[in-house]
């Protein structure tokens, strides 16, 4: 839990590097890299959680393994940052959050980033760290969790729709903090909520989702894959999914929840009053986000 | 210890940092601070090891805590980055893997950095930390070892100086990896070495510590608190200093050592053979940190 309430440190951070990415248009991907990946500093360091490198179906990552977690289960994390940018080491202390909360491990994925690598790299790195975890180390696909916010939000609600279609057994639970799913950047609250989300416009979106779907590759905007805003729900398994109501991504949030309950999937929306996008980075630091991780903890145990 | 043997993983880093500042002359002191940051990339992920973020003596950083660590000894670690840029972030996992070898924790110092707090302000945070250590949390003098790299080696070098000057009681042994010294970049290896050294040239260092001293303030530049080169270490700690043979600073460690041994002190200069500037950072990836945090250990037993 927190030992002060910052609820603002995040949109300091995400003010900062909107300044930093106005007054230098031209900033090369490796700048912009190392700039997301001081995500992590909105995040306090969790107690009592330690950190192993590895690799799980040939896919780096980094595990977060807090003291008397339950080794049957797992939290396969998928961190954001438009496919392009962020880490497993800019989510580290994130996810161990998350794994405190839910009294598990985690496992963060180190996947194949654009634009070096487009649409489905990501995924079919995500799905061989599923298919390792239980083939490998034998969790069984009901205890574990997909997870992750923003672009990784997307492939964490994405994991489960593969192995759906390939006839896997599915994820128990899938939690997706402020989701990016609409490649086609056609959300209302795209402009509705412009000017109050600190960081995230549509023009740097339309550079990722490019970058993302790769050149000539325009048919990806809407591969339910690419865009589970177009997939079905059926036989999907138990979702969270939140956003912060200052969020130009909102109503991704609320469209693949609507689309999830319409396809008789069970989907539990949370959009919080007045909050950036992934407000849960602020774990430890902000009672906002030490409270959301507090609520998907008791709606997982169930 | 390494899974692999990587000795290159470092050079590769200080080769890609200089061709992004060569490619951008003007970066700004907040690109640095991101570029910087990607320290940590050298170094593994420590196994068995928490952290948790504090203050001590008013002082941000944070504890990394081996699994079976002496609760009654401290690693006091100052990073490096020419008193500009480096982070506690930056070098949590390095300390992670120095503590585990000393068998202790360690407190990684956030110190006010330069240019916003010129010299004497991370001297000044780093003595205060010393000595909430000793009356706050009732570790013995000699049971704290000062440890840091580069800049953050000067300080690990001037605490003790500063505590003599002051009448307190010093630290147990000092460990200076890689200290950078030399406010007046006269050294010989500066120019010898210039062309192995794959991060470290003269004007980087220039500009530094014109930041370091302040305006107006060139006095500091052979201030023994600044620059221990010209210091007396009579009634010093017993000290282990070390350096790469590619390092244009590699004559600070040989002359620190110098003026120590003159003076009186107990000193242990390691010079190893083709490293790059803080090797000792490839930690958990490369035999030839590990081999040298090994060495440390031995000799910090005795």
């Amino acid at each position: 839990m927190s030992k002060t309430d910052d609820p603002d440190v995040l949109r300091r951070l995400y003010e900062g590097w909107s300044q930093r990415m106005a007054a230098n248009p031209e900033m090369g991907m490796d700048d912009m890299r190392s700039m997301f990946d001081e995500w992590h500093q909105a995040t306090a360091e969790p107690d009592g959680v330690r950190y192993a490198e590895d690799e799980v179906g040939g896919v780096p990552g980094i595990w977060a393994v807090p003291d008397g977690a339950d080794e049957s289960k797992v939290v396969l994390y998928t961190h954001g940052g438009g496919f392009a940018v962020g880490s497993a080491a800019s989510h580290r202390k994130f996810a161990g959050h998350l794994a405190k909360a839910l009294g598990t491990r985690a496992f963060v994925v180190d996947y194949r980033r654009s634009p070096e690598a487009p649409f489905p790299a990501q995924l079919d790195d995500s799905v061989a760290v599923f298919r390792a975890l239980v083939s490998e180390h034998g969790i069984k696909p009901e205890n574990i969790t997909t997870s992750g916010d923003s672009a990784g939000g997307n492939l964490a609600i994405s994991i489960p729709l593969r192995l759906r279609d390939d006839g896997d057994e599915l994820p128990g639970a899938v939690i997706a903090f402020s989701p990016w799913l609409d490649m086609e950047h056609t959300g209302a609250t795209l402009d509705s909520n412009s000017a109050t989300d600190a960081l995230v416009q549509k023009p740097i979106l339309e550079g990722m989702s490019t970058m993302f779907v790769g050149e000539g590759n325009d048919a990806a905007r809407t591969n339910p894959l690419a865009n589970p805003l177009y997939a079905d729900f059926s036989g999907y398994p138990r979702m969270w999914v939140d956003a912060g109501t200052h969020e130009t991504l909102q109503d991704n949030a609320e469209k693949v929840h609507e689309k999830a309950t319409a396809d008789g999937a069970d989907s539990t929306l949370n959009l919080v009053d007045g909050q950036q996008h992934v407000f849960v980075f602020m774990a430890g630091k902000a009672k906002v986000a030490d409270d959301e991780l507090a609520a998907i903890a008791k709606w997982h145990k169930k």
